[in-house]
């Protein structure tokens, strides 16, 4: 079951104070990344796993998709999400992402922003939402990345010669990681970038992109001080496509001789 | 063009000295985990990238392999390698990985241990391979893991707190590093994670399986100093697949509406 920290008073006053809360998908720095991965989505029936406000669904719309889904197991977003979507082409439901089933080859493309780390059982929402896209449909999401989420103190550190570094310990050490992240006891899950790749592959999708994102060029000059995100990667963008037929030979596992 | 280090006196000394090279795959204690991500060898033609003392063209023979083709840039380890092997079905041959071309179609297995980090452009390298494979032939191979070797300095430190860590930067500066192994001045060049799985998805091949390798818990009971290899990853193992029929399919990247 993921920890429903959004309905926290605090954290979701404080959440609802950043820019990509305030300003939407425009007001997050990865997401030219993001929407670079995306399919076209003309005509599409997409549905977006931790919909938040609903930033993406009322985009996909705009971008010419039939019908989007969104899904969050925060009230407090849900609502909000709803008061600012007119068109019923879009529909909101409450749900955990642990326990969430979806209907079968309802979609082409699922879609999910900065959500997956909340989640405790990788392999079966990877599995349910393997089930609910059409053959060929495409899974596209962010995470926290790995490298971000391992360590006993996700912070900087300056070590005693003067260098300023990413203290990483850990990363092999999967499972939650509770953190103070605008309130104390928010719980994620860590998971190896290859066990978060394993989990897809096994589930019947072929990798199609993998981006540890970086900041462009473009924000790196109207920004300087985002240089430092070079040490170290704060997202994963992975763009996934349900296998047609040669599924099963592809992801079959050789056996050892 | 790789750096020919393995033929620099000095560190091929010091290199001979190592229990891998002394006792072989058994040697290496990621070399269970890579066997359990190959094909069974019967009846297969087989390509060994940086070859070495050809420890692992010999196994591959002893487990049915039809032919093995070693491939390796330094004299040194090709002289040793001949002497080693008596059986016909393998055959040496010295060249550089940044600018090798093997017969079209003629392998259904490509084999690397530890080598590609001294390519210089993967890109060219992953294309020539996928070109030798038949198709759903794989390609399995390990190569130093990008945390580990993006570091301005690639050893553990103790920040003033006394915690011990993997102090990560530069990770996503990707280029050549010069590091002190052995010897002063051996270059190996970083790439992402991201950046090895998108090279060899455009060249063609599906990834079947992406192992940040850490110890069994066999090794971790009868080596307790190896739990420190749970803070950071050494050994990055892959394997992928040249794809059939449906590859233009797969690797095509969707546009942007």
């Amino acid at each position: 079951m993921a920890q429903n920290i959004y309905d926290d008073p605090a954290f979701f006053a404080a959440y609802s104070q950043f820019r990509r809360s305030r300003e939407g998908l425009d007001g997050a720095a990865e997401w030219p990344a993001l929407r670079g991965m995306l399919p076209a989505m003309g005509g599409h029936d997409v549905v977006d796993l931790g919909c938040g406000f609903g930033w993406f669904c009322r985009w996909a719309i705009g971008a010419g998709a039939r019908s989007v889904l969104g899904v969050d197991l925060s009230a407090n977003m849900l609502e909000r999400a709803r008061v600012e979507t007119a068109d019923p082409a879009v529909r909101y439901a409450q749900a955990d992402l642990d326990s969430l089933e979806l209907p079968e080859a309802a979609f082409d493309l699922a879609y999910s922003s900065l959500a997956f780390h909340y989640v405790a059982d990788f392999a079966r929402l990877a599995r349910s939402v393997r089930r609910a896209l059409r053959p060929g449909g495409q899974l596209v999401f962010s995470i926290e990345h790995p490298i971000y989420m391992a360590p006993s103190r996700s912070d900087w550190a300056t070590l005693p010669d003067g260098r300023k570094v990413w203290p990483l310990d850990s990363y092999l050490r999967e499972g939650p990681r509770t953190t103070h992240w605008l309130v104390p006891g928010v719980v994620k899950h860590h998971r190896t970038l290859g066990t978060t790749l394993n989990v897809l592959i096994e589930a019947g999708f072929a990798i199609r992109r993998v981006e540890e994102w970086k900041p462009s060029a473009e924000q790196l000059a109207s920004l300087p001080e985002a240089a430092q995100e070079l040490d170290r990667p704060m997202f994963l963008l992975i763009a996934a496509q349900a296998e047609f037929g040669t599924a099963r030979v592809l992801a079959q596992r050789p056996r050892v001789r």
